[in-house]
């Protein structure tokens, strides 16, 4: 495999980079921000992509927030986007719900575990779900509810799916229902599959590790909709319709942003060493994901 | 292998099966009863063995109750059994803990999810906990929370060991608790890793499945000390003092009670068929698990 080209400080070789692609897929935090820390020269790097006249996607796999928050958080650190273009794992799910297993009303209810990100892109696809942050589910279960679940009178007979984000709120009744809806033959999705979520500069349980115990109980995987799963890739080029060898995959995470790209078969990958992955994690003798080029942070793309 | 015998209405051989032993190991749950509902004859079964002089230990793998609990069930459903005779995982774990890792104090404090079961045999063995049922820790992360985890001062220093049970409460705040602590370095233990959990005749999350964010999180196993890890024969050895062939496990799970049995090198084991295994799991060409002999139920020893 080529060793990935370092392009920090190289004007020339960075324009003939940039110039190879007409569409740039960007994960967010590890690369434009870590929490709410703005990495140097990301708005201008930002500009200057668009005055080049490049099409911008902001991929990320945080289901706890909706489109309508990413556009909040762009607003508040000052980078230019709109909401049509990002793209996160929560709508990711929200899309392939709608759009390809196109269930019909009313056996098309979607048990959530998982925060408003989730329930707002459900809803925005017109999707009807239960559980999420429904507070009522928060509670204690006790001996009725034991009894309930497995004679069935507590479980909604038009829920079809069951899909798991990351949820701040778990609960052994959360659970339960979740388990209970997969037992009946519930589709089992979810947002993405992280084991750990990145935050003020530790690590804590990611949507991966959330879900863990409906995946433990019903003894096989969910489909994932969030990077690195090529249903994610997919869907964004459903709707965004890019050329994928003109199209290049900036990202911190190896087996996540960088084989997503490689995977999905894109013209380029750019890993960016602001976030998780080291640049030893590509360079070494025998690495498994290496991308095309590296900067030492994004904004050295203006540099 | 050799086939089981199958010993419901076979005098000669019931006889025969009971005399080959000095000692009966017994899971609890699916074998004495199921719930609140006693199976037929079980007290009678249970005498007639201690009228033949054997040594009686109830082993099971329910970390949501102390020995003092399960003596409270035995006398509400009409068995004769002592405390001494129980053998839990909380207890099986505490032992462990005490007596085998031998942590000097103050380093010896324990982070628990769980309830009270592992709570009071952590207790009985004089070993300081926190976490498990404390109520401040059932409730939502904040900032400060997040900010407290990742510098380290909201971690006990002297917690050296994280020991999962079942916990019916389990919160985003637990986990990342017990995530921090396994990320500097604490051991991690769990009562048990049965993924489910039977009852009112389904089932439901297992203490294996409310532990598998942890997992998940730190990307390892925990070490077991519930059936069928040997560290719990062990322990039950040690404190029984018992002749492994001339002791018998009766049980209604291959995988954990009959396996138990037979990873531990006992002269023998006994299959139920009132739990989670059908015969034809054993009695199938080329079963993995297959129990010395088997009835339909603990009460035709003495029907």
């Amino acid at each position: 495999m080529a060793s990935p080209k370092y392009l920090t400080g190289d004007k020339p070789g960075i324009d003939a980079f940039i110039d190879q692609f007409d569409t740039f897929l960007f994960d967010c935090d590890g690369v434009l921000w870590s929490g709410d820390h703005l990495f140097p020269h990301v708005p201008e790097t930002i500009d200057m992509l668009r005055k080049r006249g490049k099409q911008l996607v902001f991929v990320t796999n945080n289901s706890t927030k909706s489109r309508s928050d990413y556009k909040k958080k762009f607003d508040k650190v000052g980078i230019t986007a709109n909401e049509e273009e990002v793209f996160g794992s929560s709508y990711s799910a929200a899309i392939y719900i709608s759009r390809i297993m196109k269930l019909q009303a009313p056996k098309n209810k979607v048990f959530v575990l998982g925060e408003t990100g989730v329930e707002q892109e459900l809803a925005s696809e017109g999707i009807p779900f239960l559980g999420g942050t429904d507070e009522k589910l928060r509670r204690e279960m006790n001996d009725d509810d034991f009894k309930n679940l497995a004679n069935g009178s507590a479980l909604d007979p038009d829920v079809a799916v069951v899909l798991t984000g990351l949820d701040f709120h778990p609960s052994y009744l959360k659970y339960s229902l979740g388990f209970a809806y997969i037992r009946k033959g519930a589709h089992f999705l979810a947002t993405n599959i992280d084991s750990t979520l990145p935050n003020a500069g530790s690590l804590f349980p990611g949507a991966g590790s959330i879900s863990a115990p409906l995946v433990e109980a019903a003894g096989r995987p969910p489909l994932a909709l969030g990077k690195p799963s090529q249903a994610m890739m997919d869907a964004i080029e459903g709707k965004f319709k890019f050329d994928r060898k003109k199209a290049c995959m900036v990202g911190d995470r190896l087996n996540t942003d960088i084989q997503f790209g490689i995977e999905g078969g894109l013209g380029g990958t750019l890993a960016v060493l602001t976030g998780v992955s080291k640049k030893e994690d590509f360079l070494a003798e025998g690495a498994k994901v290496v991308p095309s080029a590296y900067v030492d942070q994004l904004g050295d793309l203006v540099g």
